[in-house]
């Protein structure tokens, strides 16, 4: 009898596996041979999910997007003041600790794209328009700003921040951090 | 008589077929092979200059540097209000024309220098930052900002930018990029 595999236990195992390459080698470390070593799986299972380098990619892209996600649900379970809910939901977006390598990935992720020519609508993009419009609608933004220039703001400062932080040539100090993008937020909530 | 190269010249020459080879056939397309024969020059010559493929990208950015470097310093030739001239400096920054190309070499620099853990100093942030620390000395910059999270925060919002438009995430509208900044000038300015 053939052996019954459960793929979303499967999947998960592979996705963990991943990261954890990754996260001690780097992208560059990371091949279908060590992921399935890791998982302890025949290199056939794991080419189910992935063969090639450019299809390990997009399943570590995709495995970013699904946990960056997660983390800001998690915030929204919180009853907080708006203005704080979403300064900590942009702070997921600061790479610190295991966020670095989230971001890591992304940056191949988007030069390897800009090489294929192919770079496609971003769902954090997505999502911080939505988030922006949102505030707007609840009447929790000022009247007489310009949405679309300052969600374009916002987004490339929050970007900008999180990329230096990864190069290293702003310092990791969390609470200046937040305090840097909460300046912003204060000058157009009302 | 062994035929006497003239270094500046060959380099230059190379320099030129880099570029050349980037711009037809992306970072991808560029091979020690496509720029010799893109030159008009033996492997052997091209070889000189740069090996491998790291090495080619190493010579790619260093021409990056040097071109951006050269139209700074070009804007500092035109007397302007300090402002406006500041204004000039930034929107070199901003992906327009062959300057995708050049953000698209620095992009693939960082992931590449990240996955080596080997990033060091930029010497575009020094620039920033030398030019705010003179913005300042000179009292062109109000008496009350915080200079050190100023500098972070422009800086962040220009690379933001440049990124997004770079992803296409931000429409390249090149006067609406200059209010964008603009905009921030006008808050830390006299």
């Amino acid at each position: 009898m053939p052996k019954i595999v459960n793929h979303e236990e499967r999947k998960a195992l592979i996705a963990k596996s991943t990261w954890n390459v990754i996260a001690k080698d780097g992208l560059e470390g990371a091949s279908v041979r060590s992921i399935a070593k890791e998982a302890n799986l025949s290199l056939g299972a794991v080419r189910h999910y992935f063969n090639t380098q450019e299809e390990l990619l997009e399943f570590a892209m995709r495995l970013v997007e699904e946990q960056v996600t997660e983390r800001m649900m998690e915030h929204t379970k919180h009853p907080l003041p708006p203005k704080q809910l979403v300064l900590n939901m942009l702070m997921e977006f600061i790479p610190i600790g295991k966020r670095k390598i989230e971001m890591q990935v992304w940056l191949e992720y988007i030069s390897y794209k800009l090489r294929k020519k192919e770079l496609q609508e971003e769902s954090v993009h997505v999502g911080i328009v939505t988030m922006m419009n949102k505030l707007n609608e609840d009447g929790l933004l000022k009247k007489d700003i310009n949405l679309e220039e300052e969600t374009v703001h916002l987004h490339a400062l929050i970007d900008g921040l999180a990329l230096h932080i990864l190069m290293g040539l702003v310092e990791l100090d969390e609470k200046r951090i937040r305090s840097l993008i909460e300046r912003e937020l204060e000058r157009i909530f009302t």
